[in-house]
């Protein structure tokens, strides 16, 4: 009835079987076809392309002026400049113009004088005259000789026949992805069509009962279980940029003989066949037996992650890949295992991203045996790229989204430790990362508000902001790490918020204290209350289960200074050792019955139309180091938050802050 | 009639004053469009988007497995295990399946013993038995209880709502451009549509009288003054690439008022508009003209070469160029003008090409007052780049197709000399550098086909070989800048070829040579001879016209000898000092009638149609380093000449060829 997962194979055993099985089966690149030159942007030559002409193909002006037969001239010099009779001895030539025949250089119009014949006859004096001192309406003089102060070289301004190519040289070679330049040199050497690897088809198979096509949810909300369809998109954008056509069939229930039907049709139409989800082991999974009752199963299992269940096989000779349903792991398995065949089917390498070194900004541990692989975020502070790892579930496309680059940790490694170096595949622009403004701190939900401000006004600027919790932030800041944190730390002391914690633990730091805005922090409750909750004291209710902030986090330090100032210790909170790291997160968990309550700012009560009982007004603050001040980064930063209107205005509609202070240095140290 | 050049901008003073018109006359980011989000790759985003719906939008199973109630299981233990009733305490449900009503925890199905009520009453004994052992042809038996071994921790191995993303979240900010996995957050967080910024229309004016459409030459020669148009090809693929839309009109003759209605129906359908060549100012060069009395010109003239004949202006209320005629030119003008403006026009930065630091193999001088931009080939030897500069002409559009870089010389600079480290801007994929078997030394046409069979054998590397002759070969090997070096330089006392070369100039390396081919060299003469040129001594007639090749080159060393043998003073023979740098300018030469006659290989006559005339058989070698030959750069090289059937015959095919010790080693030393 139900397998139990087997020993996958390793990443690399996986790979070379795949790769032995498709030279056995003779599956190497594609036929060719014969298209238009103009039509052959970023497609793969099937074949050399050899020059037919020559190009230029006639000696030609290389300048504007008078075309001379060299001999002509070698007696001029400055004391004794040499006339030559226009229409015998010199004929005008624009650049590009053909040299006359017998004709053998050019001199530039710069270097000769005009002299013209004046058509009124008793204007004897002036017959000598440069031209440029001649206005047009005063006299229609037709030029007549030109003075030379300088003997011309054999071919001097000449564009000789086949100076740029000469034909029969090669113009481009075979598996050569074809760019701009390259059409204008095919077509320059008397080409206009083209012989090119076909496009490799991928058929894309999205399976699952439960999936429903994006469109469903349109007009109304989606009901469980449906589940909306997007990979297959992803997967058949990851196939174009590669030079592929992706053809994506219609969604198909989990039913054997269904998926059979529709990897048949596919191996028939296309040359790689991708099935989405159902390449695991649950009841419902049938690509495997699918592949193996149509063809030859290869792999099923690697040891990655994420990514494991990753199916290989062939069908009619094609291959077929079972692509695991996480997005993740779909879209890493598509990078792994489809784009190489994708690859050699078109004749070239799979191009790398590029990879550089990073420092990890806090430990990763990854289990023994199983090569993982890490999403990053990736920022340069301190002329330092800095990996700071983001989710790392297979489900969380938007840790994809957000990335800069990926980590692989190998089979052999069980963890990375702070300050490792690593190496770093980008999966983002280098120059785009090194535009990346750093934020690693507090979570406030005016951050995403400013990223997009950033976006809008600056789009070379990006904001990444890491949700570490307060002190993470200025943790993050101690080490180097950051442009700046988003702080709320509250001192039980003082009743003072940040600099208490800024003097203790940054005391070797210069750090500037910004204000970004005051906020409403409250507990959340369901629309209504149903629970009645009126305050902290509520929290040690039986019925009341609450979910709490991470150790670190402001959020967390206001929770702990209100539950002393009441007595309460924290172990009569039920839920206060569940911790999550944002306030959408606690909003998120109050919504869905979770928990009945959590600590959080008005804002992700109100996008989430929860209510809200505010129990403290809090000061968030920027904390930034004084040597980043007058970086163009930390301007944009101060620039917006003080003179951009829409951005302070959208932070208002909000609800739940106040801006008085925004912008306003609060401490300087 | 004639105006002359007058003093042209600074690069920085034009691009400075073209975007200070761009914001007088408002013209910014255009307007959007929305389109469905499965179309969406590679557009840019006109504003933000934010979550509609939460993903995952119930709380489902993350692994496979049974649901329970985590409350049900916290007696579970190794020693006493606990059991729960499928169906009623334990649901089993597969990865992505809602969590039943009240279920709040996942056991891995790993984790579990099934515990099965078998159909067949008389077997009591063997009532409690693992599944997997079982054979399911032996027994039907139902799963009736979960065994579990340790209790579950609330919410483990469930996804919950807004685990990936939280309805409101910021997706994508404006500004971006759309990659596959943003399709697929944007699907999953319920939108179907996006609004994007509509793409620049590009209109592409090609004008010229003597220009002809590249379909014209299909079936014919071109004839002299005819010019193949094909900057306008190269435009619209440099446009489209940046994801904007060209519109290519029919070519324009050389006539002002066709121009100029051209110009104002281009304005009128598109956002920027190209005039390609007519922006000198020769007797027909109209743009400047057309641009003035249909709008306002800004530009006219910018101090760079290539590019200086550049003007820009605007005609109801678009940006209009006049992009110069010569491909380089073009290209240049349209990356440093035009892409910015599209950028501009999409709300994005314009992307820059990856830089990199280089040290240039030979002195370049550059004009004072001018930026100027110089091709270069780029190399990795001995971990260090290498860039050589290739051909200078604005009108050599091979140059820059067989270029990995550009180098830019600053206006202040006069020369950067050999040694000098430099900045590349690349114009290739890195990767795809770093795969570059660089070869610096003797041209011979085999390289060409080695080339191509790299590319069709190894796609990932790539033959770059510079042509500098033998003995700057040589030179290059003993500066660690190539990797080998074809070379043919006959000793004249000794009589022996490369060998007493390369103890003389790299006596502190350790050489291998390796056999290419045994050549022929001769005297190329026009089809049918009509010189009746029959050896070298013909060369000191009066009616006979030499073509040199470079000092240096093994070439020039074998007509030296042959001279000397023959008591021929160098200075008798007519064009002796009128040097080429390959065998095919040679040859291109002679059949231009440039020259009567110049010593080159036999392939080189072969490839255009020459007469040939036998005067030297010779040997041309590789010169490899020793500490290069376990390479794979230098293994590929050797297994293609020693082994690749195809190479070999192709070579043979050329003529003139001995393929007898191709990949022989003559000495080692």
């Amino acid at each position: 009835m139900k397998q139990v997962f087997l020993d996958s194979l390793s990443l690399e055993e996986a790979i070379s079987i795949l790769f032995k099985h498709l030279d056995a089966r003779g599956l190497n690149r594609l036929s060719s076809e014969v298209i238009n030159i103009t039509d052959s942007l970023d497609r793969i030559t099937a074949e050399p392309v050899f020059a037919r002409y020559s190009s230029p193909f006639y000696h030609s002006a290389a300048m504007d002026g008078y075309a001379v037969r060299f001999t002509d001239t070698f007696t001029a010099s400055e004391t004794s400049p040499c006339m030559l009779k226009i229409g015998y001895e010199a004929v005008y030539v624009d650049t590009g113009d053909p040299m006359p025949e017998g004709f053998n250089a050019v001199i530039m119009i710069e270097d000769v004088n005009i002299i013209r014949q004046k058509a009124i006859g008793d204007r004897q004096e002036d017959k000598i005259e440069k031209t440029k001192n001649l206005s047009p309406i005063a006299y229609s003089p037709l030029p007549e000789y030109i003075e030379i102060y300088q003997p011309a070289t054999p071919y001097q301004h000449v564009r000789t026949i086949g100076e740029d190519i000469v034909a029969t040289e090669l113009i481009i070679p075979e598996n050569h992805r074809i760019r701009p330049i390259d059409i204008g040199a095919m077509l320059a050497s008397g080409h206009t069509v083209v012989s090119v690897r076909k496009k490799p088809k991928v058929a894309i198979i999205p399976t699952g009962t439960e999936i429903i096509e994006p469109e469903t949810v349109k007009d109304r909300l989606p009901q469980p279980p449906e589940i909306i369809e997007y990979n297959s998109a992803v997967l058949s954008g990851l196939a174009v940029e590669l030079g592929a056509e992706a053809i994506r069939f219609s969604i198909v229930k989990d039913d054997l003989q269904e998926i059979k039907n529709a990897i048949v049709e596919a191996s028939k139409i296309s040359d790689i066949v991708l099935i989405n989800a159902g390449s695991g082991r649950g009841s419902e999974d049938y690509t495997l037996t699918a592949i193996e009752e149509l063809g030859e199963a290869i792999v099923n299992g690697v040891s990655i992650k994420p990514g494991k269940p990753l199916i290989a096989g062939f069908v009619n000779n094609k291959p077929v890949f079972g692509i695991p349903g996480y997005p993740v792991s779909a879209y890493l398995t598509f990078q792994l295992f489809v784009k190489p065949v994708i690859a050699r089917f078109l004749g070239i390498t799979a191009g790398e991203n590029e990879k550089i070194k990073a420092t990890v900004s806090r430990q990763i541990a990854s289990p023994m045996g199983i090569d993982e692989f890490i999403r990053v975020k990736v920022g340069v502070v301190n002329d330092k790229y800095i990996a700071t790892p983001v989710g790392r579930g297979a489900g969380l496309l938007m840790s994809l989204v957000r990335a800069d680059g990926i980590v692989r940790i190998p089979a052999h490694a069980e963890a990375l430790s702070a300050g490792t170096e690593v190496e770093v595949e980008l999966i983002r622009n280098k120059n785009e990362i090194k535009n990346t403004i750093v934020c690693i701190g507090s979570h406030d939900n005016t951050l995403d508000i400013l990223a997009n401000t950033i976006k809008k006004n600056y789009p070379e600027f990006s904001l990444s902001s890491a949700h570490v919790g307060s002190m993470g932030g200025l943790m993050a800041l101690k080490r180097g790490e950051a442009y700046f944190a988003g702080t709320h730390l509250l001192d039980e002391q003082s009743g003072e918020y940040n600099i208490p914690f800024i003097k203790r633990l940054l005391s070797d730091k210069k750090i500037v204290l910004v204000n970004l805005v005051y906020r409403r922090q409250g507990l959340l409750v369901k629309k209504g209350n149903p629970k009645n909750i009126k305050g902290f004291e509520d929290l040690i209710r039986d019925d009341v289960i609450f979910i709490n902030r991470q150790g670190g986090s402001g959020t967390r330090l206001l929770l702990d200074k209100h539950l002393k100032e009441l007595g309460i210790n924290p172990y009569m909170v039920k839920g206060y050792d569940r911790e999550e790291y944002t306030h959408m997160a606690v909003a998120s968990a109050v919504l869905t019955g979770l928990a009945d309550t959590g600590l959080a700012v008005y804002s992700s009560a109100n996008a989430l139309g929860l209510d809200f009982i505010p129990v403290a007004n809090e000061r968030y603050d920027l904390a930034i180091p004084h040597e980043f001040m007058d970086t163009e980064m930390v301007q944009i930063i101060l620039e917006i938050i003080r003179n951009n209107e829409e951005f302070r205005q959208t932070v208002e509609s909000l609800g739940g802050y106040d801006i008085r202070d925004m912008g306003k240095v609060v401490y300087e140290g």
